[in-house]
């Protein structure tokens, strides 16, 4: 890809307010955006979220009241909320290095290192009394990924942070599985007469935003 | 970009060990990973975040030590720090609304509902106790951006949470600036030797990541 056409797709982009209801991401389209959620980069690639993608027409609707009343949930083609890990235990870690050694065919035991220093900074260190915030962040890494990747496709996005967690949870029901509801992203297509897509994008100057040292 | 290139990108790409020193990305390119960063969306479009762009080398060498030792800061072409607001203050939304009206052409009163909007939830509402991590959390998006974009044009990268922030803030001098570092990337072109490059990565099944309702 170019780099106009990086800033093409980045220009093109913006938070919809109204989607297309009657327009589906194609199936193909969907898996490759799927497989840019699996593939996201994680801290120690320890994938501490899960994505629920919701396509149920009625519990989307249930979730619309509790969304403050955002039709993006109801309307678009695909909703994706992003959950995130209560806490990381060492069974987590293990999980994950049971994946390493069974997709890259070595011992587990010779991840042991490895495993320690895992365990040693998100299950028993500092870190790990703000683990479920620290999971939290790489789900945003994963929304990031996931808006870039629909925009290059010329898929449309709108990332929703204002929603009721604990109302997200009850509804999907969450409680208990050891996730929570952390943020949401609406896809789909711009309804054609959604007035914001014409609206000049605000960023502060590059000169506020980055400084080169 | 099809769905194939896009995946392809998101295949090719991984946490670059060792980074070859004498490679640097052209200026073409890096002005258009700067304008993917402020191209980033954020909650609100309100930004609470600056990116450090650290090309000296004697800061980048300083802040290895720092930094677990990791050679990447210092091997890269460029390295990013993101730095994301202490909290958030009427202030920091009236300076937004500003440069809603000035980039709109609209009066700054006439955003008088959005603005009340931000503030009784991110200033004064439940949601300000938590303002720095909610910065921290759309950096992150930022971060996410930045990879994919990254990917896409064929830049290597490598993300950095293990640093000691306290550390950043005393050399970058960010201390009673109002912002902290919270997360770093270094980018630039991977080193022919680095073996990483050819495991196999690492995921967890489709099935275990993603859950259709």
């Amino acid at each position: 890809m170019t780099t106009q056409q990086l800033i093409g797709a980045q220009q093109w982009r913006y938070a919809v307010k109204a989607f297309d209801a009657t327009r589906k991401i194609s199936a193909q389209t969907w898996e490759a955006l799927e497989q840019a959620l699996i593939l996201s980069p994680s801290s120690y690639g320890l994938q501490p979220y899960r994505f629920l993608v919701l396509t149920d027409p009625a519990i989307r609707e249930s979730l619309v009241p509790h969304a403050w009343g955002q039709r993006q949930v109801a309307d678009c083609s695909h909703f994706v909320v992003f959950t995130a890990k209560d806490k990381v235990s060492e069974a987590d870690v293990d999980h994950f290095i049971q994946r390493i050694a069974a997709v890259r065919g070595v011992a587990p035991d010779s991840l042991g290192s490895y495993r320690g220093m895992m365990v040693s900074d998100i299950v028993q260190g500092p870190r790990s009394k703000t683990a479920s915030e620290w999971a939290a962040r790489q789900a945003y890494i994963a929304l990031g990924n996931l808006m870039t990747s629909a925009a290059v496709l010329g898929v449309d996005a709108c990332p929703i942070e204002g929603f009721v967690p604990a109302k997200f949870d009850e509804i999907l029901k969450l409680k208990g599985s050891g996730y929570h509801a952390v943020v949401c992203c609406a896809l789909g297509y711009r309804a054609a007469g959604d007035k914001y897509a014409s609206l000049p994008k605000v960023r502060f100057p590059a000169a506020e935003l980055i400084r080169h040292i």
